[in-house]
């Protein structure tokens, strides 16, 4: 026996459940890349780091990818980026721009790259 | 002798001038600001930071206030501010809010915070 009543209501609370799910599933990764280059490399390096943010932004799970210059030292960069998930991510560091750039930019560094996977909370 | 069509251009030359010196003055600073608290301390240090993200977003030069936790170390923290100027920035720093956020989350710190003040150039 069906109960129109309850079918309605379990199919709201099977919606709100998945809808849930999903947005754990699906959840945005924000990336915070800081790269120390050599000092005087810094002139060499950042046609490389612009050249990674064009590439990277024609990405389809590439939803920000922005670039900073520490203001007091010319050598530190910051990358800010969105992906959105974790696979989108991970297929990112599989692209062929991304493997050149870290052929290219890896001798020109100082120390490797810190990477900071993040959720943003506030 | 007055010269309408000179002086209606020096007048728009001068508004050009005036408008690309302010652009220069008045750059907007990017904060990348990073907090590793002691282990055991983010739930603590969350509430506090969360705080601080609403009393700044107050602050006239605040544009943007955002907070970030890694999601493979829950004890680091990651902040991504744009400051008006260098001036509002500086401000912030002597607002009681802040001076009471270093007070408070200071020793629950494994390490003193790491600060890059940037220009966006990507």
């Amino acid at each position: 026996m069906k109960n129109p009543d309850i079918d309605g209501l379990m199919g709201r609370y099977c919606n709100h459940l998945n809808k849930l799910l999903s947005i754990q599933i699906n959840m945005s990764i924000y990336l915070t890349a800081l790269l120390k280059c050599k000092a005087g490399e810094a002139a060499q390096v950042k046609p490389l780091l612009l050249d990674l943010v064009a590439a990277s932004l024609k990405e389809e799970a590439c939803l920000q990818y922005e670039l900073y210059q520490d203001i007091e030292n010319e050598n530190q960069f910051i990358f800010h980026e969105t992906w959105q998930d974790a696979a989108g991510l991970e297929l990112h560091t599989q692209q062929p721009h991304y493997q050149q750039f870290g052929q290219q930019v890896g001798p020109l560094l100082e120390e490797a790259p810190v990477l900071h996977k993040t959720q943003r909370i506030g």
